[in-house]
């Protein structure tokens, strides 16, 4: 079933049916994106236009039909008016093409059922695998396949090139979206974030490959380490709760449902022409299938990003160390709204953390009941020695640390990001870092942890919902006592993705 | 009363008791961002250090008291150690200063209320008004004061001077901020955000200067448009109800309560001395004062960026204009979380909207019920008529923009926003926008929004969070007949910001 799949993400040749010579239609796009990774080399396969007007496009070759292909084609990607789509994927079936995705939109979306059923049929008959149609298909950043019609490029007013969608870094997470907009504009957003992705697909309406033939998919694939899902409607509901029930045992999956309200319901419904489903319902699926729910598209690639840098947490109950009063009361507001535990420390901790104050490694009058304030005048030893207290507490779940770049009275915020990180990676215990503001030393700091997979949220309320995403899933592998089998596995992957990056 | 804070506010001479040779201490780095401000001629003020035991500090003569220094003090800063500063104050009234900034913390804080209550003894008797302690003070962007210890730069690992607490632009917001922490990361924010603040007040403990002293004198500063407020604890409650009511009526004032939750409270309690108090009673006298509640930092941001940049709006019922599906349901979900209403548009509306499909403006499978989805071809002119249809549609409160750098099919997204923004500024209806991504042409299309003062987002969600705000205030102003009175205002207001800033 796997190897069925695999030419859709890693194709040696594909075919660009509907390849255009207009700038700015999909047709050009889709092969200027191609031809474009592939002239940089980071994409090694062949790729034929395939259009009967044209002898030659962006200067490649052009052909009147895949038919009249010399090669062997792995991948067909179709952007012509749909009502000629299900001949054209005869001819794919003649020419043994068994991957097909379908770009163009006019089918069930706009009503348009007859030339659905007509697409539907033809699939069928000639045994292709489908993606689309009314989709972007396909973006791998480790094998440079881009089948999207998003430019990468656009002009300002001044006629200067500049980025608009660009793509995001590669990376490990694989991003599976119903709405290619939405995909589009997460695209540009993890560029943005700095989040790297391993695969991206836009499904469109789903006539063949669904949301159940994806997670089966991704559940096998190495690069594959979390799995992310902006959904609409989920049409084949208990094959979705069989083959998520199976998948979040081994990797976690995020899933942005959309449509919750009656309104978003319905306009979901109006776009994808499905039914979007009671929102009430898809929370108690989501929970009872170990799905990760996310509420919006910062906090799905928020969580994402949690789970693929940290550990789940092996309790509920959360410390926090920080140098900035109020951050930490935001803090303790985000853990209970999201009902996690602030962790009462037992004894044996409160008396290590007197035992600082009283070698005067931290000032008397910092506040030493969770959150531990070290105040202002916060040094790197006092952060250091407080950190190993709440690392070895067993107590303690897991640490929000503010590794504020602000303490007027470390002159050198790197040392201490850098030692924290030693640390927290030494004593495997999950930590999720939050930091405020924009500024140079701000984004070093930032970046000098998530390089070690120390996850850092611009907020006290982002950094506490993304914790929150690994206690849920930690409490899921717990119930089904896969908690150390999955450990194992998180910290050999980190391990390696740490030796590649790094 | 007011005349009496100005001097806070803006001094035409400061003295510094306190001021340190010694590097990165709080009275070397108060001293440090003064004369930073006065070298760049930002500050226009006279500064006196005063250091009985340093002849000169940073090139500056330097007094042994406030009582050698031959010219007249309008205010003091204070940083020196909590136990002389009763008797610091006696020398400041002695030498008629009549306003004083204690920055030092060991009060009421940690317990030690003997000392808070000498403090207390000692403003009164010396008739000195008193902002702290325990406190940054005073950031006027306006003026170039900056009476604060945090150090605008650090140090790299490579001995790289970078901002690291980097001041924002000169604006028209005024933030009041109980906890100096939460204050800095938030000047670290507004600066990545470029967002603009008038005037930052840090207050502290609040010994004298408190809420309701400080929301009567911003009520009358002609530069603050909008007041945000991080609070912790509001000891004068039925005085800040009276004057939050007051305020309210003629400018929006947007406050985050930290402590919400019991641990939370506690962590607030603990951090300041002071009671939190129950989050229903804060939450019930914020309704009933015309306060917006504020849910995060981000939120207090975004919605003071909404109430400065737009007008209230008249209704709460709100259309979405987008050409991504995916990004329009997350919006349409948010307005009814958010408990507004999805415009159901009127017959005249909808005729119009099928008029321009009919026209060929708008292409066939476009989505026209509320949310508007001119797909991802939409073009300019179709962007451009549903606008008109929608900013003239009587059921329609406010609009939310999806002005998206991605349709593959508009080539310079800018020309969209330029015509965009002239068109909503001319039929003045509410309108916010959100953008997703952070690339070049994102960022360029942001900026030429955010310019014409439409505010922008990084997510629905975070968007229709602060259309919220706007839709309660509209509905406070309302309530009391104000809402011509305050828009005829808002409008000249705007009028003259675009004017100094454009």
């Amino acid at each position: 079933m796997n190897g069925d799949l695999k030419k859709f993400f890693n194709p040696r040749s594909v075919a660009v049916i509907g390849a255009s010579r207009s700038k700015g239609s999909p047709g050009y796009t889709i092969l200027e994106n191609l031809l474009f990774n592939k002239r940089k080399g980071v994409f090694k396969g062949e790729i034929y236009p395939v259009n009967p007007k044209a002898q030659e496009i962006q200067g490649v070759k052009c052909y009147s039909s895949v038919l009249d292909i010399p090669s062997k084609i792995d991948l067909a990607v179709i952007s012509t008016p749909a009502k000629i789509i299900p001949k054209l994927i005869g001819e794919c079936g003649t020419k043994k093409i068994k991957h097909v995705i379908v770009v163009s939109g006019g089918f069930n979306e706009v009503g348009n059922q007859e030339l659905t059923d007509k697409l539907k049929e033809s699939i069928e008959r000639n045994k292709v695998r489908l993606i689309g149609p009314n989709c972007l298909g396909v973006i791998n950043l480790h094998k440079g396949l881009d089948t999207s019609f998003i430019p990468v490029f656009k002009k300002t007013l001044k006629g200067e090139k500049v980025t608009s969608a660009p793509r995001p870094k590669k990376g490990y997470m694989t991003l599976l979206s119903q709405s290619g907009a939405f995909g589009t504009a997460a695209l540009d957003y993890l560029y943005s974030e700095k989040i790297g992705i391993n695969v991206f697909v836009s499904y469109g309406n789903k006539l063949d490959v669904d949301e159940p033939t994806l997670l089966n998919y991704f559940l096998e694939d190495e690069d594959t380490h979390v799995i992310l899902m902006y959904v609409e409607s989920l049409e084949r509901g208990r094959d979705f709760v069989e083959t998520a029930k199976k998948v979040t045992l081994t990797k976690p999956v995020v899933v942005l449902k959309a449509g919750k309200s009656p309104g978003g319901s319905k306009a979901a419904s109006s776009h994808t022409g499905a039914l979007a489903g009671m929102p009430e319902i898809y929370a108690a699926v989501f929970k009872q299938t170990g799905v990760i729910s996310a509420t919006g598209m910062e906090d799905l690639f928020d969580k994402g990003k949690a789970l693929l840098y940290q550990p789940p947490a092996e309790k509920d109950s959360v410390a926090i160390l920080t140098n900035a009063g109020g951050p930490g009361v935001l803090a303790a507001d985000a853990v209970e709204l999201q009902n996690l535990k602030l962790t009462v420390f037992a004894e044996e901790t409160m008396n290590k953390l007197y035992s600082l104050v009283g070698e005067g490694v931290i000032v008397p009058y910092a506040s030493l009941h969770n959150p531990v304030d070290l105040s202002g005048s916060a040094t790197i030893e006092s952060y250091i020695e407080a950190m190993k207290v709440l690392l070895e507490a067993e107590e303690v779940g897991a640490i929000i640390l503010f590794p504020l770049h602000h303490p007027p009275s470390i002159e050198q915020p790197e040392t201490l990001a850098l030692e924290l990180s030693e640390l927290i990676n030494k004593y495997r215990k999950t930590v999720v870092a939050c930091k405020i503001g924009g500024s140079r030393m701000s984004a070093i700091v930032e970046e000098l942890l998530e390089k070690r997979e120390i996850p850092v949220y611009p907020s006290p309320e982002r950094g506490v919902k993304s914790l929150k995403g690994l206690v849920f899933y930690g409490e899921w592998l717990r119930k089904h006592n896969l908690l150390s089998t999955y450990l194992k596995k998180f910290w050999k992957l980190k391990e390696e993705r740490q030796k590649v990056d790094g």
